[in-house]
């Protein structure tokens, strides 16, 4: 403080620049240009400026404002009253000789956690721009009138408690209306305190790893399986066994000698992601009866089975479990569309407790926006006429897509799997096998400009089996054809059509969402 | 396989009960009549069936029907072909005597994992009934009438893109609205790029912690602080270190004695939680100074800065930060409603491009459900306009109670902070804990209906303060001095109103959530 300054030394604002058209008020201008001034160093500390009747006369605004700009400054700490009530500038600890500037900051060195680089590391192709994306469901016929209808409905006149207080569970007839539909469309018996709203697998997948399992604790995983689910598990810090999926689907018995200590089973028994296998019943209760003994959690991933014709459709593990250690998620990703984010777990209430309370004190609850929307979406039948429309459709083009590949590369390629949903896998015959691996053929045909997944991206270790996953959610019927002559033109055995125009159709969708 | 079992010993469903007004089809009703008499022993391997026809007679449905339950048994494998054509139940393992029961399994006896169960075990009381909860705001004059209108806009006709394939970041159109907002409502200049949009608060706090942290990596936390934002820390596995606040905020020597080495800092500098301390500028440096030394990460909880007037507003620590080193987080639960679900982060691109490619293969995005739609209410005014009403609102609750402290406990409470929010904190006066601590005045306020927070419950360590967290955001101007009356005679040094009738507007929340 430098008590020898006068007032002829006084600081005045002539120079500053007001931006009368800016959205920020004047006062904040004013302090904004002071603090930048103060880091800059060209007002030391112990300045002092001149009265507030004077800038407000140079700047052309009331004193008001520059009193607010004073006040502001002081309660930051850049100002401070002299006794003689004028203000000056503070002994603040300027650390740097650059002052902030309004340019976005540079990007600092990060770092970052060694499970968020093992979760960036991981090298796995996802957003590529494809109709066979798998899981990419088609929109088209989508009743968006009357889910944009609920939505505003829902809204008009909302419950202030389920404004403010929304239960981690769900909302009540949220969590009733799946109940309802577990029953007729998928004979799965729950009532809706077992039903948890949750914000997609992925989601629910996040939230009972961390619940399940420490860090190093094992996890069986189906090799091949779905790589993207496994994110979540590596992000938990899980060790990841892989566990062989054969025609009957996971080989129990392997994964009792691979990883006998093993807390926790994710599995797709109704249709293997990706081979499409069903798990048997021998294979089921194999599985329950070693999980009950040894306290293991099981999480049965029932992806699409509601695409299935129920004739085509198997009990799921959860009805077979009677001790309450079968975790079952669904989604309304492919049902609906990935952008809700909304899906479901059924679990044992003990569990559903216990994962609710945890859940709550980390993210507090799936969005509120849709909930009760989608339970009147449910209540009014919108969602079961979309899904049978749907299955028809789906099932139309599964079927243009097996005639194609049986007619165009035979001797190249073998759908393994007869039921129905949104992808199929296109194993390689041995006389493919032998001219070229999946991994190529994908390379090949992405020069192309078809993308398509290969299978063996989907192994953890070693892949023992080659093919091609198709997914045909947005596939049109008259498309598979000349999609697949195409194919068979770059990587089959000599049949396909070689012309090379572009194909629009496979353009349309660059990443497919996972549930 | 008994080949010696003749036709006349093949088994009728004769006995088995068909629903016809259930939603279950009819053959899956077949079948599941056949494999719970599977596995309760009633239809030992190799007991055949009668003929399909016989078997449709019986029950009074079409052949189709039963041959159809016959694919599905075959598909799970309880059933197997004769050499003869007829059906024959298979040699399936079954280890349990008991049926599986439609009734809900029986909670399994739980693994879970250490994390959760701190995470559980964790004693704070969050859902208490009260007008005063710290963080509840008003909806009463929120315009539901343009929020759901807008919905039903962004969805009558939406584009496939943003349905299938929402970028993990956040709608642009939201991010770029958030930019603006921050601009004109905080003062703090950012680009859509460095704008990500969150499930709130709690779920960014979530994902950042475990980008940022490895389990026992050190994290700085104001002491009081908000210990729900201590939850998802603790989740990742973080070491909470208490770094204690005085009246110029969060004390940065302090840290960088108690833990030199830490990886993250999570602090409220403009109106720290819960004492509403603002953090004096020079401190703010001293932070950003040994953070970006250290290469330390800062999270920057802004909470409620946009229910303070303008003038009151100070530069946040993110405006002061020239290397990026600042992640600031700001939520729509409080200027909207927490059912949302949504909020934002504000950060270095490098640190946003990581976070997201991370967080995307973790739980893909935040909800699309209501971007778009929020995006078109910020554009269209309407959060603003709500904003300036409540700004008012709040603030002469705040008087309201402020005055009835004053009037009726001038002796026992003294209220600290001055700038507005949706809460204050009532420091005890030496008088006042002479009488007793504030978990003590908290039980006894409970014991009539009015729950308050005491502040020591807002202490990881032993308590430095007493005092009583008040919440006003839901606190109706002339209730303020009744209530204040009661909490008085109950607890206050004698001059308040001893008389106890029930005080209606206490009861009206249940929860509240964290933003």
């Amino acid at each position: 403080m430098d008590k020898s300054r006068q007032p002829h030394q006084r600081v005045s604002l002539a120079g500053m620049h007001i931006d009368r058209t800016s959205a920020v008020p004047l006062h904040l201008q004013i302090a904004a240009h002071i603090r930048v001034g103060i880091l800059r160093g060209l007002f030391p500390a112990g300045t002092q400026f001149l009265g507030s009747r004077e800038i407000a006369r140079q700047l052309g605004c009331s004193r008001t404002v520059v009193l607010t700009a004073w006040d502001l400054l002081y309660a930051e700490g850049y100002l401070q009253s002299t006794p003689r009530g004028s203000v000056m500038v503070a002994s603040v600890v300027v650390p740097h000789a650059e002052p902030p500037s309004a340019a976005p900051p540079a990007a600092a060195p990060a770092h970052m956690s060694k499970r968020w680089q093992s979760l960036l590391g991981l090298d796995y192709e996802t957003n590529w721009p494809s109709v066979f994306a798998p899981g990419a469901p088609d929109i088209s016929t989508f009743p968006f009138k009357e889910w944009s209808r609920l939505l505003r409905q829902s809204w008009q006149n909302p419950r202030e408690q389920e404004c403010l207080d929304l239960a981690s569970e769900g909302h009540p007839r949220l969590r009733s209306e799946i109940a309802n539909f577990l029953g007729s469309v998928r004979g799965l018996v729950c009532s809706p305190e077992e039903v948890v709203v949750t914000s997609g697998t992925s989601g629910a997948l996040d939230f009972c790893s961390r619940m399940i399992l420490d860090p190093g604790d094992e996890v069986w995983v189906e090799e091949p399986g779905f790589i993207e689910a496994r994110w979540a598990l590596t992000a938990a810090g899980a060790k990841l066994v892989p566990i062989p999926v054969d025609d009957k689907g996971l080989v129990v018995s392997e994964g009792i000698r691979r990883a006998p200590r093993a807390k926790l089973v994710v599995v797709t028994p109704s249709h293997q992601y990706p081979l499409g296998v069903s798990m048997h019943l021998e294979r089921r209760l194999e599985l329950l009866d070693w999980a009950n003994k040894n306290e293991v959690w099981v999480i049965e991933d029932d992806y699409n089975s509601e695409f299935r014709h129920q004739d085509s459709m198997i009990a799921s593990l959860r009805s077979l479990d009677r001790e309450g250690r079968v975790i079952y998620f669904g989604t309304f990703s492919k049902i609906m569309m990935p952008n809700l984010r909304l899906g479901y777990m059924v679990a044992n209430r003990r569990f559903i407790e216990g994962f609710s309370k945890g859940r709550a004190r980390i993210d507090v609850h799936t969005s509120g926006i849709g909930q009760l929307a989608l339970a009147e979406f449910m209540r009014e039948g919108h969602l079961l006429r979309h899904l049978r429309g749907m299955r028809r459709i789906y099932a139309s083009r599964r079927k243009a897509l097996i005639d194609a590949i049986a007619a165009l590369m035979p001797d190249d390629l073998s759908v393994s799997s007869a039921v129905t949903g949104l992808h199929l896998v296109a194993l390689f015959t041995d006389a493919m096998q032998a001219r070229m691996s999946d991994r190529e053929a994908a390379e090949i045909l992405k020069q192309a400009g078809i993308h398509l997944q290969p299978l063996s991206q989907n192994f953890l270790e070693a892949p023992t089996r080659q093919g091609l996953v198709f997914g045909y959610g947005r596939l049109r019927t008259e498309d598979a054809a000349p999609l697949l002559a195409r194919i068979a033109g770059r990587i089959g055995s000599g049949r396909g059509d070689t012309a090379s125009e572009p194909a629009k159709s496979s353009r349309t969708v660059r990443t497919i969402k996972r549930g």
